[in-house]
């Protein structure tokens, strides 16, 4: 992000202030639209097999969720996928992996192209995911919370045979389910950049606190349970799994969330590494695209743009030796 | 450091190169100059107890050898000590610990009083440990790896009753401490300010590539000896200390040595947690002057300046449970 940016995501305390999602549409089997047509009144799209494009970054946390859901779920020929280059500029994320340096499919060369051309005078963050709509090449949302959850509930008729449930149907679970997300939003997954972001001491502290504390519950959690929600993995694990593949590669160092490494808490680096063992979840991981982002785009964290050598990451293939599940 | 001092050690590719010791009179019993007078000819300074004022930073690894070394001897009494405050501003070290922010012998607010006293002329960065003669007021010597030689030979009559002997008496013993100290500064000492410091990735590379791989060698060593040189504690077991204690607490992240910390290494960490645990070597280390020192200061990969509260020091209390050496 640019220093601007930077300063306009910082209260005035310190404390790393997230922007809202901009762009809210829903890809929705209860769209008025017909194929190929625009938004409804209620901003509901069509449910349409290739016709959106999911944009993403292989650094990008938000992102990874929505890479890895689309593929547990079996939508890697229904929605496509345009990935952007690991280093954002002044002019943010940019398809510089494209011959050309355009997306194939859009055409464009920068991720704000398709922002600007859906509202002229956005002026915030250009952010991935983001869902675009190859019909009318506008951003039909960059809202990562529902983007995923569209995908296992909007694209069911597309989902592969025996794709995971990746929610829980029972009502008390699922409420169980959406508590756990949004703590681990709240305290982890946005936890980790409030701790990195701030810009006090205070904010900093009152952060790592609040990441640390959580871990340990999660970790408590996950001493007598294989996923987050039992026997079988759900959202919350692919949540949580995405901050967690970054902790030891960035945020132990780069946010300074270290009192310790994954690596050394026995239950949440055994469970790290039993999802990231998983079909569907270790392929995704590109721990260069993870720490060249990191390290090369936060300048005000790291001016030299230096990214570091370590951690090894050999050990994500090592036995997660864990207890049986029954 | 201020940022002009900074470019100052940088060479065009990158490299952090340390600047030379400006100051490196000797106190020796060789001078001729008389009890009270100050430098002979030859520039050395007469041994005299109760005369000399060493000056350090508890943050500073240089420094830190001549604080160990001083107590090892038993000269605390013979040699004061004056402690700078941990964080340094654009006038470099100051007395801020003291009452009146002067330190009580020197009556100076910051170092540099005494840098330029000796030499009106100087630009460079002002560095602890310094010797200070209480009686001119003038810096005998700035040149860390002599000062602490110095200490073992030169003020020998006033060591303690069962002193350790630092450096090794058979030649050929002697010759294989000073190479091995020669490898630890260049690689180790040195070797982590070359990679915090380096300002491109090349040479950021290097050092870190150099450093680990001596690390490994020094690991494979001290899997069967219980110090560097054997049975019996040297000083190059002071000057490896003095990095290895910083490790994860500073290196690790603020200086991106991060292939792993010195705790994941099974034989250094044994070694580090036994020589910690020796009298004279704990009670010597401050992690919060450490931390805050370098965390604080060195704006230039720190902007933030703000100190991480990981990671967690128990650690260095435990039990070491190394081999029996016999």
């Amino acid at each position: 992000m640019t220093p601007a940016q930077f300063r306009a995501e910082n209260a005035a305390s310190g404390e790393f202030v997230r922007q809202p999602n901009r762009f809210s549409g829903r890809i929705s089997t209860d769209s008025d639209a017909q194929p190929g047509e625009g938004p409804d009144a209620q901003g509901r799209w069509p449910v349409e097999p290739g016709r959106y494009r999911l944009i993403v970054s292989r650094a990008c946390p938000w992102a990874h969720r929505a890479i890895i859901v689309r593929g547990l779920l079996g939508l890697t020929d229904v929605i496509s996928l345009g990935v952007v280059d690991a280093i954002r500029d002044e002019r943010g994320w940019r398809f510089w992996l494209d011959e050309g340096h355009r997306d194939p499919v859009l055409g464009i060369e920068f991720l704000e192209e398709a922002y600007t051309n859906t509202a002229p005078d956005y002026a915030g963050r250009v952010t991935v995911p983001a869902m675009i709509d190859t019909v009318t090449g506008q951003v039909v949302t960059n809202d990562y919370p529902q983007i995923t959850l569209d995908l296992s509930t909007q694209w069911a008729a597309y989902h592969r045979h025996g794709a995971p449930r990746l929610l829980p149907e029972h009502p008390q679970e699922r409420a169980e389910h959406d508590r756990l997300v949004d703590e681990i939003f709240a305290d982890v997954n946005n936890g980790v950049y409030r701790t990195g972001f701030a810009t006090s001491q205070d904010a900093y502290d009152a952060a790592y606190d609040r990441l640390f504390a959580r871990l340990d519950a999660l970790s408590a959690r996950l001493a007598t349970r294989r996923f987050l929600m039992g026997a079988h993995l759900t959202e919350a694990d692919v949540r949580l799994f995405t901050t967690l593949v970054r902790f030891d590669a960035v945020y132990h160092g780069h946010f300074k969330c270290n009192r310790n490494k994954l690596t050394e808490d026995p239950v949440l680096w055994a469970y790290a590494r039993d999802v990231f063992q998983q079909p569907g979840f270790g392929e995704t991981v590109d721990f260069d695209h993870i720490k060249r982002h990191y390290y090369a785009t936060h300048e005000q964290i790291n001016p030299t743009r230096i990214v570091p050598r370590g951690p090894d990451t050999d050990g994500w293939l090592s036995d997660p030796g864990r207890v049986s599940w029954g």
